[in-house]
């Protein structure tokens, strides 16, 4: 699952940018970590920008989604700021939290690590829709 | 204003990386113009990245509040992914719903161009918490 | 297409307890109004409760979405708070902004009536599912 | 705190019309409980209609706001309807996600009870935000 997940991540031209890795997966559940760049990745006042930011939960809320629906479209997303992604690493925990025919509904959250430390920052909701297999 | 807001923008590493440009602004709306490139902003079927869809909406509706409320900061946003987002070049339109005190509330519209069409792709809606100017 | 929503509106045991009338209906567009009543439709403060708020924007994206896309199920819907619901009666008007083959996006605007005053209190989003008539 | 939430909760007359209860109440954490009637709850399949399913979860993160920033108003919440709302007593439980000085970010789970089984049928965010006391 993990290999899988790895091999689609790499077929996507902005994550291979970002440098986003699936980092853990078992169904149901993965992990995407990303190392901040200054350079590119900041906004106005030098933290994540909220397109990263929507970009890893969207990403973890569909990786998850795809473990148990095979290829998923997301309809839906949405992000609340709890705090500045200020961080070195980000970490994106997404989880399915209910797998049906026609939607699926899944979570995530967006960890900043700082050193040892780690700081929930957003988190962010999606709801995905299975495609054909193409 | 608009001037005010090109200045912003070139503050962000990641909208001058995005190669993002402000292209009309008055009070309560403004309008975003980025090129899509497919080297480094796609996902796996090659259409615009959910992170950047989140991106231009979240800063259309962030600066749409920056005419009104000077700095603001979002709390949350949300996507409605309508259809696919492919094209050439990439149109938000951001305007204020509600201007209040403690919040605004700010809806986004992104529309992808392809030769002279226009397509609404997906929709979004920001509320973004007014900070005091540094 | 009026008679219709009003037939189906009259099956609702919470639409009838609220006194929920359908008083326009066209392709993709709905008006529903509501008159408030203060003994068991109020929150804490006397303002319209926030279940009826949002009951309202869900019913009537529900019902602009039923216009175009026969039944339909609500697989989510929010609501933005613009300001305090007061007034005497409550105007819903609810619009598609895409149906698609799988989900439908509607959008409602809710206004409070006071006199010969309409002001807009809170808007919402919801997406809806097609499912087979029973 | 709780006696202080059930005290708030009854000056409500919609929670009181429907017959809201808070049934555990600590930092940070509440539950409701509600007794579904058809005669005057159902919509059009005589399922709990989604108005007191978004009452249900935003008064729960309300009051879970409560129990930490004191008197709050909701600007935003939305709803996942992940399974249809059936049962004969509903339960919701919502918490603290984040406690700011300007937003408190709550969530919520609602489960419906048929005998012994609990089954998670919606789920929902709220965002609240703090109010100076009268």
């Amino acid at each position: 699952m993990l290999n899988t997940l790895k091999q689609i991540n790499s077929t996507s031209a902005f994550n291979r940018w970002a440098g986003l890795e699936v980092t853990r997966a078992q169904s149901g559940e993965v992990e995407l970590t990303m190392a901040f760049r200054e350079a590119d990745m900041a906004q106005y006042s030098g933290f994540l920008h909220a397109g990263l930011i929507g970009g890893l939960l969207d990403t973890a809320c569909g990786f998850a989604a795809g473990t148990v629906a095979g290829s998923v479209l997301a309809s839906h997303f949405s992000v609340n700021c709890l705090a500045p992604a200020i961080g070195e690493v980000f970490i994106a925990r997404g989880r399915v939290v209910k797998a049906g025919k026609k939607q699926v509904f899944a979570r995530a959250e967006l960890f900043a690590q700082t050193g040892d430390q780690l700081k929930l920052v957003p988190t962010g909701d999606a709801i995905l829709v299975p495609v054909e297999e193409r």
